[in-house]
């Protein structure tokens, strides 16, 4: 099973699928557009996210950083009279120091990523979306184009968003483990993250269509928009903004050309899309049992809809 | 005044002159022989330490590290699988960050250092002794050349020292600032520091000599052996492993090129120098009043021996 993910949403479906497949029968494709250098440090945000929670490390609360970690480096920062606007806890700093360390010494991000992974305890294959920079820009209203964190943190995804484009995307290739992943796929997953924010950049990616079309495994995505809302960050208010209709169909009908069946939740009305199974679950996920639940019920949609065994 | 100083010894010093003199009139001087990349990070010991200890922010017990730190970065870094030895405390990364940061962009150390030590409230000048790269490497008998970080803090000081030298000195120069400050001192201090892993990189910089020997004013050093013994660090262990005899005349003897007066301890018995003034003082310095003490008699010491009035 491959899944294409984002941050927050999408670590949570992973989760939940590490929590039924065998370690080696999963593998997490991840965005990078969020990537960005802060004081000199490689972040990665949506990695990290998705590896703390795979690693059972990951602070509960926020759903992202390190279960109780401190903040005593931002801290010092600011007596230096410094405004960091990134949280960067203090465990959450060794990772970026090795990863910024190991990039500096030429390695690239997805065998970085994989070893950081595995010391962790991490069994599913972690794989960021390509080993080129990608930087997801943010065109707005108020203080034209913004870097993805400058949006997202510094500004709290406030400002009106008129469009979005993935920098140095043309240059980028899809990560080879990546390609691998999803070419020996049996089943493929697009989680419930933002579509133009999170599985945007993975699909522009030169590369990612080719190896896509060729599967002829079934490709499921999920909503990550319920009863007109997103269960958390800026997708509802971006639609509104790029003026979609802020539903479930209007997703569904923007990945169509992506996937062979479109999950919605059971909250909102049923609906077709043109060549594209659709299916109501429940998709908000709260507990661990929420993740693994919707996690079973994607893998037996998809092993309904599949010659081979599932997991 | 203008003080020459390495790590915890001579920062108690500069701390007991910053304690008595105008901020404006006093210049530190520091060792950067120290100096290391550790985690990708570019790392000044013996500035931190100075720069803590005239901030206040020092650790009080160790003499280093800012007091009350934590080390979740470094228990993180074990989660990863790495052996850190070398204590990198979460606030203390603040400083290494800013700097390593800085470095990267082409700001000069002493630039950076200034802007640092500034920000922390430290008034006197704090001069790193080149903007140049100078890495005192000790060559042992167990472990033939060791960088300084890793004989002093991984190795403890341990392994038997045979010989001592500062690579990359020869194409070192000393900083503007720290020329500026010797030449415009009315009063120039050794500090009881290393003379070979502290003060023999300042004193071995080109351009050092020349300043230095046009300078008028008095050049006082102080012991850093009391009663045949280091009050801190390897300075007697490795004298006795150079073929030095371990004595306050001793150190007397290797500074009698560079100083017109001597500080030995109280404690030691009376000796001459040729061509060098002595004087026994108390220089163990265990309490603040200790420092400022000191630093008050080797001013009133220099105060005796000069035209210019001092402070």
């Amino acid at each position: 099973v491959c899944v294409l993910v984002g941050g927050v949403g999408g670590a949570k479906l992973a989760h939940g699928l590490a929590a039924l497949l065998p370690p080696e029968n999963l593998a997490v494709v991840v965005n990078t557009g969020d990537d960005f250098t802060h004081y000199g440090l490689a972040i990665s945000p949506d990695l990290d996210t998705v590896m703390y929670t795979l690693a059972g490390v990951v602070d509960t609360a926020n759903g992202w950083g390190v279960g109780g970690d401190t903040a005593h480096m931002l801290d010092m920062l600011r007596a230096y009279g410094e405004t960091p606007w990134f949280r960067l806890g203090d465990r959450d700093l060794a990772t970026h120091l090795l990863r910024t360390q190991a990039l500096a010494a030429g390695e690239p991000l997805s065998r970085v990523t994989a070893r950081l992974a595995r010391a962790l305890g991490v069994g599913p294959a972690l794989i960021p979306m390509t080993d080129d920079p990608v930087h997801t820009v943010v065109e707005t209203r108020e203080w034209g184009a913004l870097a993805f964190q400058e949006y997202f943190v510094r500004h709290r995804w406030q400002p009106t968003v008129t469009a979005i484009h993935y920098e140095g995307i043309e240059r980028a290739r899809l990560s080879e483990p990546a390609a691998q992943a999803i070419a020996g796929a049996d089943v493929l997953v697009i989680a419930p993250s933002n579509p133009w924010l999170s599985i945007g950049p993975i699909v522009a990616l030169p590369g990612f269509r080719t190896v896509w079309a060729a599967s002829s495994a079934p490709k499921i995505a999920v909503t990550p928009i319920v009863a007109g809302a997103a269960i958390k960050g800026p997708a509802a208010k971006l639609m509104g903004e790029l003026g979609i209709e802020v539903s479930a169909p209007a997703v569904g009908a923007i990945y169509r050309e992506w996937v062979t069946g479109f999950v919605y939740d059971e909250q909102d009305s049923a609906f077709t899309l043109d060549g594209v199974e659709t299916r109501a679950l429940s998709t908000v996920m709260k507990t661990d049992a929420d993740r693994a639940a919707l996690a079973g019920a994607v893998l037996g949609w998809a092993a309904e809809r599949s010659a081979h065994p599932v997991g």
